[in-house]
């Protein structure tokens, strides 16, 4: 009977369309007959799914992930001695600010160092709820937040409180690897929608087209890593009705909410705490990226098992850095410069790769980031980066990190005015010579 | 022909053997046949299994994660004033050394608190592989080691990078809940053996029954927790014997290896470097519980599964808590002390709960608990541990969060003689009384 059952496996794969609303529809209705679960249905389906992609779909190049090498590479040359200028990592060249590292010294030396719950200590996530309320109007109490380690954990736990095994996720390209990378992991099924620079980056036309009743979750990132896109109300609520219409959830990662220089940026708490997570990390603002705290606000239940997530895979965060996360959330001062500072460089990298006729680039909005189109036919971003970096020793990283964007580049503003200057100098000589 | 494919499951689930060797073997012969990947098989039987369980397994209690809820309780009294002996849980009353306080809050003021790599600090894991090899007389590199968030996350990732959704995970009862449910969480199909105070805890017997083709990973702890027990080198042998006939994984989970009163503890590195893989943390050895660093050893290809892994979650370990692990490493006057102190409080339980008719009670080989049996018939673990801790204001694990062990009551040696002796003369009365 099992030889059977795996042959029909077999046929089923190579003939049905799958991903069809209506396939999960009569998959789930049928399983309510038979008495087997809904989650069974979903899984049996992700699994079939899967199987067609290894044996029928194209060959997926997990370029993200070589991103980690590449940096490597130039932290290589930099050790080395040679006087690499490195914008290829999202990581802030502030590092925190004194009052955090006071912080965290004296609850350290406090013995702030003992288990403790794995939703995050009450100070911080009532501080956290507080400020939250105040700056976006809304009303958060200690329950709608969970403290987790760093961005990272904060959408990985996520992932796994909103979805399920098989279940799908919807990712907005380009977009931080790990974010796809995660999901995978996690075995949920990964549906990538693509927004472009001609169309402003703007994704809800795509999403429309993409999105059914078999997606679970959408994750959105405004201001965008890699493009920098601030998203307007207007789309982040068309976005919002997309993900209602049927029934999923939106992960909003806000990282780089601070980051926001039109004037524009919008939380998803203010428009909807319905099925909406929106997420934080204090690596960006405070340059304190090696501290691994972040958070996760929304509904007490979903609050709840992300703690339980993170119970499951590291106990807790270390009391200390909750402390040290207390004192960054006080210091505006620390943040406001650091804001700043990096809006300024956002204006120079505009300033000088506008320069060239081979630099297609667009204002910058928000985030730490421009994300330039180069104008050269079949240009190859991980070819260029490389001699980029081999022969002009300027690190940056290739569009296709982030998704199907080959002709990209990420420039990241992590070092002064003048580095910063003489690297997009570089970048637009190497260009003119490239081509 | 979805409809057919389902009502093919249902039967299948109803009617066949699933968790038998020889239906893998042919469910493995038969996808190679069709090609489909063996994972497919693999992943497609666990599905059916899982739902075959939910069907007509028994309802499966999750005690483990109640006792988080009952130290909750026994905190929450504390808190509001009430004198509670807390020996529930597995943390030391000692804290981090000064010399571990001092090396954490230099490395932070240094700026130790950018990105690094996931597999950790190469200072650190160099330490580490020079310090085993030195003790256990093996040859381990730095290529051998991986920092993790505690033991917590060394035992998540290991189970990430040995196997796959859907494979089996043999753990030994009485257990750490987390194990069973960190595998479950990963979708990894979890089998259980019961070892018994009777048998004085060996396991080989029950291993030899359960381990079979489709075992992937066998479990083990020693110097164990809750039990204490620890293995003498000929049982340790045995069960790598078992793993190798069926090609299984051994992850040895060491944490309370320098806990060894009865001088016979062995690690499994001075065994085989063959498919095995070891992990320890700092929380215990150093009181370092808050601090979350911990680590494996193994094959390099394993070690740098268990980083990917850990990149995926939470990037990395903050540097500064590496230095301070560093420091601990070191800072052996601390661990010795320590050490001493657990051992001797070990025998103060021994000795107290020797004292009770209704108390069996072997003499203690290692870990920091005492597990005795109580010698009442229809014994309640959690009702006990309940009433004793409103009570009596004494706090102690039921045995039933370590599996099917309602009889027995694990107890920390983590409070100095005199309250010590005092809670075992509370619970010594209060089991009369119950009686």
């Amino acid at each position: 009977m099992l030889e059977q059952l795996l042959k029909l496996c077999s046929e089923v794969i190579s003939r049905e369309n799958l991903e069809n609303t209506e396939t999960l529809t009569k998959a789930l209705e049928e399983c309510r007959r038979l008495n087997l679960s809904e989650d069974f249905a979903r899984r049996l389906l992700g699994l079939l799914l899967e199987e067609y992609s290894r044996l029928y779909g194209p060959r997926e190049r997990e370029d993200g992930l070589g991103l980690r090498a590449f940096a490597a590479r130039a932290r290589e040359m930099r050790l080395s001695g040679r006087p690499v200028m490195r914008l290829e990592l999202g990581e802030p060249d502030f590092s925190a600010p004194p009052s955090v590292v006071e912080a965290a010294c004296k609850a350290i030396s406090e013995g702030y160092s003992k288990y403790g719950p794995a939703i995050g200590i009450t100070e911080l996530r009532e501080a956290i709820a507080e400020k939250l309320s105040e700056r976006f109007g809304v009303d958060l109490k200690v329950d709608n937040v969970a403290i987790t380690a760093g961005g990272t954990f904060a959408t990985y736990g996520s992932i796994e409180a909103l979805s399920k095994p098989g279940d799908e996720i919807v990712i907005i390209e380009p977009a931080w690897p790990l974010y796809s990378h995660q999901a995978k992991r996690l075995g949920r099924k990964v549906s990538k929608i693509k927004t472009t620079f001609e169309e402003d980056w703007n994704p809800v036309k795509a999403l429309q087209e993409k999105v059914s009743k078999l997606t679970k979750i959408i994750i959105i990132n405004y201001p965008n890593n890699p493009t920098g896109k601030v998203l307007d109300p207007k789309t982040l609520k068309e976005i919002l009705e997309i993900a209602e219409d049927v029934g999923a959830w939106v992960i909003s990662d806000e990282v780089y909410i601070d980051f926001s220089y039109n004037g524009k940026s919008t939380s998803i708490l203010q428009l909807s705490t319905q099925k909406t997570l929106m997420l934080n990390s204090f690596s960006k603002t405070w340059g304190m990226t090696g501290f691994r705290v972040g958070y996760v606000v929304s509904e007490p239940e979903i609050v709840k098992k992300v703690a339980a997530a993170q119970n499951t895979a590291i106990t807790c965060i270390p009391e200390f850095i909750q402390r040290a996360a207390l004192a960054a959330l006080n210091d505006e001062q620390a943040a406001k410069r650091n804001i700043e500072l990096i809006g300024k460089r956002l204006n120079i990298l505009y300033e000088e790769l506008s320069k060239s006729s081979l630099i297609d680039v667009k204002p910058p909005q928000g985030a730490m980031y421009i994300f330039p189109r180069i104008k050269l036919e079949n240009f190859d971003s991980w070819k260029f980066a490389k001699a980029l970096l081999e022969e002009k020793e300027v690190a940056v990283a290739p569009g296709a990190c982030f998704g199907d964007y080959n002709n990209h580049l990420r420039i990241s503003a992590v070092l002064d005015e003048k580095p910063l200057r003489e690297a997009c100098k570089r970048i637009r000589e190497f260009l003119e010579k490239y081509g």
